[in-house]
């Protein structure tokens, strides 16, 4: 193919989406805070980057798959930042989840130095990203979208362009808040049922039935495992951003709100780092049950 | 397989059942409130019983399949209830969605005329009882459980003991508020996304993912059709018995309380007899939009 | 004055209430379920009645002030009840906080045995009680009310005619739930307060300006008093019964609903016999962090 | 006395304010975005300032009351702003509602400057503020403190220093998180009885002793009267300020999530510069009923 790829983040979810990039035959130029994670991906072929800068170097395009907004900023902008490095005409494409308003700030950036930018959230986890299976939720211009299709491919499977320059940030902040929910619902649901005395392996197997996410989360409760698929306080950030997405909209959202002071009472108890299922501790110390494995 | 089954409750859920269950080859003495609904099922093979005593007559087995737990005492108790239609061993299981409490007093009742009784409700929805694929969560003893399984195979395809008498109406409770809590968490999501001038189709096609019951219910609100595949009202019903299963158990449950009132919502605005979806239709009032597809 | 009143439940409430009725030179019938509590109205001019009936026998007035319904089904009917005491024409007047539908229920069953009856729950506290200033919000038919008055007058302050039967308990639901929204206020401004390094005991000062129940309860928790002036219990059957009067009414009470989870937290907790204000304890254990004087 | 307080913002509260600094005797360099508002204050003995700097020409005090932590940027910073205006030593003291953050990042700015900076919220509306009885929370040191206090002391009665910088804020926000709770409480008690068939005249009657606000705003629902006390948006302002304090202290707050939900709903049908009552128009709407005076 000949295309050049800088990829910057190269964490959990960017290091198995590179990896498919280096597949699909592009070149990739990788970089990452922590730099030994870069490193990892030279026996599949990528070149290490010691700065976002020198990732876009010469790149055709640049992904970027951070944190939060202000790790975005921080690998865009400054004098060692992407920006700066890129030559005129690259596409930028954030994978990373922000707000709205931080989409269409980077790309109005970006638009006067001459770049193009795309906002391209991902769903589906760390497995999908492993498999190439993501969802991707684009934000910006036909063209650009049209532009980044085939490296988006590399990435993901279904591939949305969901409208213009900031919609993909709202897309993505619904579906991560509708996950919220399903998870304190499950959380709920379970500690109920242990309460009253249910097996609650016989629980999460009929919770399952009604969404994905319950069968990923629901027998690691069962096992009293809170490593993090997705970090609580991932999830918070993201509960919160779309409060106030909905709060701007003006669109009220009970339930919404009542997950997020879960989060929280979660966090305040240090479970930020957990995954985003750890609501459910809050519960069962307040009811007094375990709703583990027997 | 020379079994006689007396099957109370023949409308959406019941007489697809039924249907099953004469497919399988057992005898059916059929009644329902509304006889029309019985006399349907002649063309299947089933006998229209006039009254639950007369459906109970003589059989092997007593089906109830009916809308709450005064309806269900109005078929099971009194002069023309199947009790007193019932032989000496008769196993009666009632199929309907009821709180724990109810299941254990008719329990009771029915132990105390030498009567076997098994608590055994469905999820699935009209399309898993067309099927047989509805997933059956039973309560009550192990013998009664082994003696009714080959019947409950007749009706659904997974088939679990969750533990004694009340159990399965703990476990269903449950299912139905997690079901509850990701229509709510759709509606909410659906409505700040559309308001925020994402095409609601696609927004469905990307929440679907997390749910099957989005998959379902999605679609139709794009359609504005608030036709009932589980009504409100029985959502509602649910969502309380829940609550105050909860509330006894000494379970918070912040979220449900929030669909809950939600749900009030959109019953005082005369949605009770559409499906669990409608409350969508309260948050697009206020946030003045529509999310129907364009 | 020469009239006699049967009293029924002289507990906290019911025992100040009685005093007064004998200061204003009725004579009083006292009973209660803890007889020693009857007895200790002895010094003050009253007999003691071994039962309700015995309590209702030749009074001109009936008084019953108890916990819940089924204490106030328990004291009016059956054999030993009141209504079996009570000569034609006696004025039933139950003050205890009940739903509408018990004292519409309990108001059939009197006319039915030539009785009138007077729902009047107050408001006002032991200190209310005691001094005789509690606010009386009385249901029934304006000649009850008009024969109730003096004997009102005697126990209460503001006498006020709320509407025909059952329209004195929504009152009174009504008004309470109004206080358990307030002390929930309370407790979540002052934990966020003290969390924030503020002295509790200013916070305190600040807040009783905003409401005299925090002036209340308050003072007490700063001092770790939750000796109940209102027991947590008696608040959230209050506040159930509201949310079921809502729910019938249709009037969705987001704000209620969840007040009454962070309530069913606290009684998990084992904090029912303790003040209503005691849910705070469940904001400081999530917190890590006591309201409580320097 | 010969002070001079340079007075910036002289709307509602602050005309009143300033008008009760010129009575106790202080020389007042008044000014206000909408001039007129400063001319008003001319009979009374102010001097008219063309901008906030040079309202705080020369002054020993700069006071300012504006609407919101970006309106206070506003008139403090910049070539016209209060601070560029300042002889050194002058204290200026923010009698705004703002967050904390504001405040310590203001102080901070003054400091550099050569400034003193207090701030000092206010509480009592525009009643209080006109009879010098409002209640002011002060955060800054001992030292600021005591040189403001004769100063405050003409415009309220209860001088209060809460703690260091910031903390002023938090004990305001608390209190106006508190109110906010009342009202909504108000609103879901006064629909539910309106619509359970009571006279709203006599619920309001009722209520009014659970809190003065209550007092206040009750009896203009009943007239149908929203106009603004208190502005819903600027309630709503201070709820999101308490809501994010509560988030960072990492306390839960279930009912003020629930509350500030009713506000979006209500600013979302445009009432945001009515009074922070107007929530109870989106309950009436919903239950189909009106709680006015009958």
């Amino acid at each position: 193919m000949g295309q050049t790829v800088g990829f910057i983040g190269v964490g959990i979810m960017g290091g198995r989406m590179a990896k498919n990039v280096l597949k699909a035959g592009y070149a990739v130029q990788a970089h990452n805070r922590t730099i030994a994670k870069a490193e990892a991906l030279r026996p599949q072929g990528a070149t290490v980057a010691a700065s976002p800068r020198e990732a876009a170097s010469g790149a055709d395009f640049v992904v970027t798959m951070v944190a939060d907004p202000s790790a975005l900023a921080a690998v865009l902008e400054g004098a060692d930042g992407a920006f700066a490095g890129c030559k005129a005409g690259t596409l930028v494409i954030d994978m990373s989840t922000v707000d709205p308003a931080t989409s269409q700030t980077m790309a109005g950036k970006a638009r006067g130095l001459g770049l193009s930018y795309l906002e391209a959230p991902v769903m589906g986890g760390p497995g999908g990203a492993e498999q190439g299976t993501v969802t991707i939720m684009a934000g910006g211009s036909d063209e650009d979208f049209e532009k980044a299709k085939p490296l988006l491919g590399a990435i993901g499977k279904k591939i949305l362009h969901i409208g213009p320059m900031g919609q993909g940030s709202v897309m993505k902040l619904t579906a991560n808040l509708v996950s919220a929910c399903i998870v304190t619902a499950m959380a709920e649901g379970l500690v109920l049922a242990a309460k009253s005395g249910l097996d609650p392996a016989l629980v999460v197997e009929v919770l399952a039935e009604r969404a994905p996410i319950i069968g990923r989360a629901g027998p690691k409760v069962l096992a009293g495992d809170f490593s993090a698929n997705f970090p609580l306080k991932l999830s918070h950030k993201d509960v919160q951003l779309a409060l106030a997405a909905a709060r701007s909209a003006g669109v009220p959202v009970f339930s919404l709100a009542a997950v997020a002071q879960l989060q929280v009472a979660a966090l305040a108890k240090g479970f930020g780092e957990q995954d985003q299922a750890a609501t459910v501790q809050v519960l069962e110390e307040i009811a007094g049950v375990k709703a583990r494995r027997r």
